[in-house]
C-alpha cells in the first residue's frame, strides 16, 4: 500500500456498457478484455453478472479468455447477487467479487429505509458471504462523495475486519470537489483501522466534469487503484477517463506515481471501445479525440513548427497517434501555409508565399478546412496571377 | 476584485472557431454571439481581427450587434495586429483588445529567439499601444502555465503599471495539476503590486482533462474571470467547458461565488453551437451531453425513481433539459421495466410483473433498448404466456 504502483480497474465493461446504446454482445465483450488485457490494465470489470442471463454468459467468457488482469463482478448486497458472481468468475485466474451497498444519508433513507447500524450489518454480511466464494472481495461504499467521513470510516473499518482487500470510495453522483475528494481519501487512510494493508480505491463520476481530478486528488492522498473507462464512458456524464489519468501520472513523473499502461495502445483502444459500442468521441476529447493533437491557429502552428513542444505537452507518438496535425483554415499564417505547402512539394519564395497566403485567405474565409487539393489549386492560382502581372 | 461575483469570458467565436471544422460565417457569428448574449455571458471574445478580411468583418458585425457583454477582439504583442483589433471593435460599446506575449521559456526561446527582458518590454509597449485606443485592456501571458512564477510576476506588474485592467494567466498547453494552477493564481494575487485594482481571468485547455478544475483552483485563489467556451471547444483538446463550470460554481454555494449566467439556456445554447459548427458534443459529456442524464441500470434507475436526488445532484430542468431519462436495457430491473409500463399506460400486478421481467430480458440480451413499442410487445408477449399456462 505504501507502492507508488497506481492500479488500473477498468469498468468500460460494466459502468460502460450499462450505458444506453452501449450494449455488447459476449463476443464483444471478450474482444474488447482482450484489448484491455493487451493495453496493460490491472482489473477488468466484466459486468454485472445477475443483471441478465446474457451479462452472465459474458462474464463467464471473459474470465475463459484473459489470463493476467483480475476479472471483476458486480453485486450489490444480497445473497443471490454475489451467489451469481462467484459462479460467473468460476474460470477466472484472479477473480474478484464487487459489492457493496450505499452509505450516504440520502441512500440509507431514500432507497434503503434503513437505519446507519443496518447497512453496517448488511455490508459486513455481504463481504464475509462473497469471502465464502473468492479470496479478493473489493467493497463499494455507493455515495461515498456524500457520505460523512466519520460514518463511512465506520462503514470501511467494518468491512475491512470481515475481510474486504479492496475499499471503493466511489463519487457516484460527481459531487466532489478536488480537493473534498481527497481529504474523504486522506481522513480513511488516516483513520480506518486495518485500511493499510487493503487498497483504497477511487471511482469517481463526471457530472461536474470533475472526476479526472478527482481521481489524482485521491491518488495524491492514498488510493493506490483508479476505476475508469476508456474514453470516459459510463452512466450519465460517464466515469474517468483512464486516458487522462494514465498521462496525467505519465506527464507529471515528479509526483512519483506508476501504471502499467502500455499508452501506445490508448488511441488503438479508444477507437476500438468507441466503434464496438458505437458511442461516438467527440472531437476535442483530451488525447483520444480527433483533434486531441491539431493545431489550427496561426499562432499555434507557427509555435508547433518552429519547436513542437511550444503548444503540446504529449509526443502524439506516446499515446498512438501518428503525428500532429497542422490543419489549415482561415486562421492559420504563413508558417503552416509554408509548411504545408512544402510537404506536398512545393517550395515557395518570400514572394510566391505572400500572393499565395492573399490567395488562400480569400478562400478559407469561405471554406471550413483547406485541404491539399485545395492548396494546389491556390499555388497555381498565385503563381498565374504572378504572370499576368 | 474582492466581490465573489465570477465574469464569464466566453471565447466560443475566438478559441472554438479556429478549430479545424468549425469556421463560421459573419451570419452564423452574429447569431451565436445573440445567443450568447442571451445566456448572460459578460465578455464575448469575438474573434481574432488581423487573421483574416472574414474574421475582421465578423467581429465588426458582432459590435454591432451585441449591447450587453463586454465585445472583445485578440491581438499578437504587434502594432498591426492592435491597430486592426482596434478598427474591429470601433462600434462596440464595450470594447476590450485582449493582447498578449508568450512568456515562458520554450515560447521566448524557441517562437521569439528573444530574452525575459525583451519580452516584458514588448508587452509593456502592446499594452500602452493598446490603451491608445481603448481604455479596457487585457493582456494574456501565453504558456502561463509553464512560466516560473516570478518572472510572471514581474512580467503582470510591469503590463499592469501601463494600464492593463484584466491579467489572463492561461495554461496553453493544459498542462497544470490544479494545486500547482491555483497556487500560481494565488501567488500572483500576493505578490503583484496594483493587482487590486486589476482582474485576474484564468484561460485553461483541457490536453489532460483537467481544464475545468484548474479554472475553479484559480477562482478559488483570487482569479475572478474564467474563459471558457461552449461544449468546451478550442484548439487541440479544447478550453475549459462553460456549462461545467457554471454548475460547479452554483452546486456548491458554501464556496460563495455567482455568475450571471441564465443556466435554464445551457442546452438550448450547447445544442446551437454544436450543430452551427458542425461539432458533435458526445453522449456522456457533462451537463450537456444526451446522456447526461440518462439512467439505465437498474440500481440507479431504482434510486431515480423512489427520489430523483439519489442519483442526481442537478435537477434536469434547470440546464434546460425536459427531463431524467429511464432507459430500459438488459441492465434495468424491476423498478424501472414497472415504471416505464406504466407511463405507457399498463399498470403491472406483481405477478404481471414478474412474467413480464423475464421476458423483457431476453428481449434486452438481443437489442441495445427497449423502446415503448417492444416494451407493448413484451407485456403482450408476457400476458399470453400467463393465459397458456
Amino acid at each position: 500500500m505504501s507502492s507508488n504502483r497506481i492500479y488500473i480497474f477498468d469498468t468500460t465493461l460494466r459502468d460502460g456498457e450499462q450505458v444506453p446504446g452501449c450494449k455488447l454482445n459476449t463476443d464483444q465483450k471478450i474482444e474488447l478484455a482482450l484489448a484491455l488485457e493487451k493495453l496493460g490494465v490491472d482489473v477488468i470489470e466484466a459486468g454485472f453478472p445477475i443483471s441478465s442471463p446474457g451479462d452472465f454468459a459474458s462474464v463467464e467468457a471473459v474470465c475463459k479468455a484473459v489470463k493476467d488482469p483480475v476479472v471483476c463482478g458486480l453485486s450489490r448486497s444480497v445473497e443471490k447477487d454475489i451467489k451469481t458472481a462467484a459462479e460467473a468468475l468460476k474460470y477466472a485466474k484472479r477473480p474478484r467479487i464487487h459489492t457493496g451497498i450505499g452509505t450516504s444519508d440520502s441512500h440509507i433513507l431514500h432507497k434503503f429505509k434503513a437505519t446507519r447500524e443496518e447497512i453496517i450489518e448488511r455490508a459486513v454480511a455481504a463481504v464475509k458471504y462473497a469471502k465464502s466464494f473468492v479470496e479478493d472481495v473489493e467493497f463499494y461504499a455507493e455515495d461515498a462523495g456524500r457520505t460523512d467521513n466519520e460514518y463511512l470510516a465506520r462503514v470501511i473499518e467494518a468491512v475491512v475486519a470481515a475481510g474486504a482487500t479492496v475499499l471503493n470510495i466511489p463519487d457516484t453522483t460527481g459531487y466532489c470537489l478536488p480537493e473534498e475528494y481527497g481529504l474523504k481519501i486522506k481522513y480513511l487512510y488516516e483513520n480506518v483501522k486495518g485500511i493499510h494493508k487493503c487498497t483504497l480505491s477511487t471511482h469517481c463520476h463526471n457530472d461536474l466534469g470533475l472526476a479526472t481530478a478527482n481521481s489524482i486528488a485521491g491518488v495524491q492522498n492514498g488510493a493506490r487503484q483508479v476505476e475508469c473507462t476508456i474514453n470516459g464512458i459510463g452512466e450519465r456524464a460517464g466515469n474517468t477517463s483512464l486516458e487522462e489519468v494514465v498521462m496525467i501520472l505519465r506527464q507529471h513523473p515528479y509526483l512519483g506515481f506508476t501504471t502499467g499502461i502500455n499508452t501506445k495502445l490508448l488511441n488503438p483502444t479508444s477507437q476500438l471501445v468507441s466503434d464496438r459500442m458505437g458511442m461516438p468521441v467527440q472531437p476535442n476529447k483530451a488525447i483520444v479525440g480527433a483533434n486531441a493533437f491539431a493545431h489550427s491557429s496561426g499562432i499555434h502552428q507557427d509555435g508547433v513548427i518552429k519547436q513542437r513542444e511550444t503548444y503540446e505537452i504529449i509526443d502524439p507518438l506516446e499515446v498512438g497517434v501518428d503525428q500532429s496535425k497542422i490543419v489549415l483554415t482561415a486562421r492559420s499564417g504563413r508558417a503552416a501555409l509554408a509548411y504545408r505547402a512544402k510537404e506536398i512539394g512545393q517550395n515557395l519564395t518570400k514572394d510566391e508565399l505572400d500572393r499565395t497566403y492573399l490567395k488562400f485567405l480569400e478562400w478559407a474565409d469561405r471554406k471550413k478546412e483547406i485541404d491539399d487539393t485545395d492548396l494546389e489549386g491556390i499555388i497555381a492560382e498565385a503563381r498565374e496571377l504572378a504572370t499576368v502581372l
